[in-house]
């Protein structure tokens, strides 16, 4: 059994842990900022020395992965375009690494390397087919078919947020419209409620903040919790919406468990209920529903770490 | 290698044929009307005879592979549902077939076995990741996955159709609403001609029929083709909505190839003209297209037939 150093870059931490075994307990690991504004060379550097601090003394037939931003090319080990990151366009981060720990490294995007977590570790484990979204500042996801992370052609799969819910929907971060993580991510659920607020809605958000700027996700639930109308409907809309979106992608996938992580899936059962009404009310025939579960993620912010880390020991 | 009957059952006709080898040739076949008011025992017994009337004397490690409506559990060989087929509901056909021809069954249904013939045969082969639609009376599809059929846990993935991409669209065949499969299959493209026709737009389209009734898409491909606004219109929109619906797809799936079946792809460019600009407009990023083309069928009404075949040698 190698022994892998896992990583999880993105635009405002470094992760890195250190697993001697197969176990999602790391050995040791730390964290520093990403200080992406110094750019490539400096925050790799930064990657690299998180590493050493990582790893024990001993190190043979050590591995590492990658959870970076995407998209990217883990067949090439390339970034390919990363909003946070100014500057990583065509860097190979794969291979930087590689060269600088004399090690195999393994790189993919964090929302399919937390599906990889979630699916051996966290609330997908046990099953074939998961299909998993994180639900936060966008809209990641990843997708386990028969046993395997979907790369698709390119490495390029899993976009679940970036899928068109409707035509002439708002728009999204990606500079297309209608993409679900325009309609119910944190930023997306937030914009409308301020609009709605603005349209003089009822409600009594505004005893939550000092003005509608201030809203956020948990803010909306807490209102919600204490029976605010227009807080219960906003989140009741975007998980009608999930919903909606996850009895296409039952129709297209088939999966034996559903896993919903990301901030703002940490609304709870404000949240779930609608998903699972409407994704019940919308499927195409029961034996979609038979094995099926909706599930909230269990390993947090570390999905990404412990996916890596599986990844790494996978190829 | 072993022989292989491949069977293609529908609502209309059943077809086998012998293979002797992995290739698309078959030795012998045949084609029965199905006479789907009899029942399934009636049914099954036509299906039977069809498979013996192909075969050889000899027949040594022979198996069969059944492409037949769905959704039905492969799994199992049990077909679930079948609005053109009544009173099937839980029959398991691929036991029935097996007992009485003594031999292995694999069953599946036919979008799913026509986007395995032409990954292996027509327009897909050479790549492992292909999705395949067939736009006709309704709109099915079959994906591959890193050079295998996507079946999803219980074999019922692949519903490509029934994605919802308008969310308060028109009555889906299935009895939902918004489904691509309302907007774009055929029957929905000649409902949304008329309707436009009542609407009393600039058209020639009454110079083609008799009655608005005598509709078809094959009509209106000859009316755009002589320039008629309403028909090249109409066609247009359609393409949009095939487009847009396969960017998403494509975020979620990056294949390198799409295949387009069924009667509505027989347009031909004025239909995959808008369908190509619609997808490279909505594309997330151009990564997505540096492996992706999409391609007409080549097989026509022999992919299912071929794609039986193919599956019945791979399990």
């Amino acid at each position: 059994m190698f022994p892998v150093v896992a990583v999880d870059f993105g635009g405002t931490h470094i992760r890195a842990a250190y697993f001697p075994s197969e176990e999602p307990e790391p050995g040791s690991q730390t964290k520093l900022k990403t200080l992406a504004k110094e750019g490539p060379d400096a925050v790799i550097g930064r990657i690299e020395n998180a590493i050493r601090s990582v790893l024990p003394s001993k190190q043979e037939g050590l591995r590492i992965g990658i959870a970076a931003p995407g998209p990217l090319d883990p067949f090439s080990g390339k970034v390919l375009s990363t909003p946070n990151l100014p500057g990583w366009e065509g860097v190979n981060l794969a291979n930087r690494i590689s060269e600088s720990l004399d090690c195999p490294v393994w790189i993919n995007n964090d929302a399919n390397l937390a599906a990889v977590g979630e699916w051996k570790h966290g609330a997908g484990r046990g099953v074939n087919d998961v299909l998993y979204l994180t639900i936060s500042t966008g809209i990641g996801g990843g997708v386990i078919t028969q046993g395997k992370l979907l790369l698709g052609s390119s490495g390029l799969a899993g976009e679940l947020g970036h899928m068109k819910v409707t035509p002439e929907g708002p728009l999204c971060g990606c500079g297309q419209y209608g993409h679900l993580e325009a309609i119910a991510s944190g930023p997306s659920i937030t914009r409308i409620a301020r609009e709605r607020l603005k349209a003089a809605e009822d409600s009594n958000l505004l005893d939550f903040v000092n003005t509608p700027e201030d809203l956020n996700p948990e803010i909306l639930g807490q209102a919600a919790q204490e029976g605010d109308p227009l807080a219960l409907s906003v989140i009741q809309d975007a998980g009608k919406a999930i919903g909606s979106h996850l009895a296409s992608l039952v129709h297209a996938f088939n999966p034996a468990r559903i896993v919903l992580g990301g901030g703002v899936s940490q609304l709870g059962s404000l949240l779930f209920i609608p998903i699972q009404q409407t994704l019940e009310d919308e499927i195409l025939h029961p034996a979609y529903l038979r094995n099926l579960k909706i599930l909230p993620a269990e390993l947090g912010d570390d999905a990404g770490l412990i996916g890596a880390m599986v990844y790494a020991r996978q190829n």
